[in-house]
């Protein structure tokens, strides 16, 4: 897509340090990382984000997010890994091409993710869990 | 797994407001939300997090997490989704059973994930991007 900097970066019209690549997906380093070695995994078809990526891009994605954590794991003596993936501008995406993050965790980086915990603190009542499985139950 | 809080949910020992269930995985709303209407969706063999996860399981939960993130727009009327997902006690994981998280957004909840942006005060220099390329480059 036209002025979409991640199409630009698999059409090789911007440089990047590619970790991975294969028919469908490209993994390469964040340009401006959140921690040292964060990864990202993008489809090289531009989807905007998990609404309309096809799901043999998406499973070759979260397989190579796999490969990734372990080769983070073996080869940066990590520990910890997120992921974290963003959908539309409330979710805090900003470039709106599909990618998932991969980032290796160091004890004391400072990340919040872990912050997040009893962050509600309104309980929800049984009738509440309730309406809301029922609005989202699948099957 | 013999006192997974998780295995035990998918052996009925312990009940969950259920969104979605298959062979291979089940999807409810974890107990303790963030946001409202927070889902997790998980396999429901035992398998610790990335690092050990088989990858048919693993395709299964993305597809499902997609289907489920459409469906929250759908049917909560949200406009942003994250995932997200923690791989080790370092990473902020808490309960060792592969779970996924999907979080529907609605703006000024003031989760943290959009403020990380910029959160590395110190830029990497082109040496120590390709060091670490060198040591992720899977192919």
């Amino acid at each position: 897509m036209e002025n979409c900097i991640f199409c630009k970066i698999v059409n090789k019209e911007i440089p990047c340090y590619k970790i991975y690549e294969d028919d469908l997906v490209l993994a390469f380093l964040d340009i401006n990382p959140v921690v040292s070695s964060h990864v990202l995994v993008i489809p090289k078809k531009h989807f905007e984000n998990i609404f309309d990526i096809d799901e043999e891009c998406l499973k070759r994605i979260i397989v190579v997010a796999k490969q990734i954590a372990i080769k983070m794991k073996e080869s940066l003596g990590v520990e910890g890994v997120n992921l974290y993936q963003a959908n539309g501008s409330t979710a805090g995406q900003t470039v709106f091409h599909f990618h998932l993050h991969i980032l290796p965790r160091i004890p004391g980086d400072d990340l919040n993710f872990v912050k997040w915990m009893g962050k509600m603190t309104k309980k929800l009542e049984k009738e509440e869990f309730e309406e809301i499985r029922d609005k989202l139950a699948i099957n």
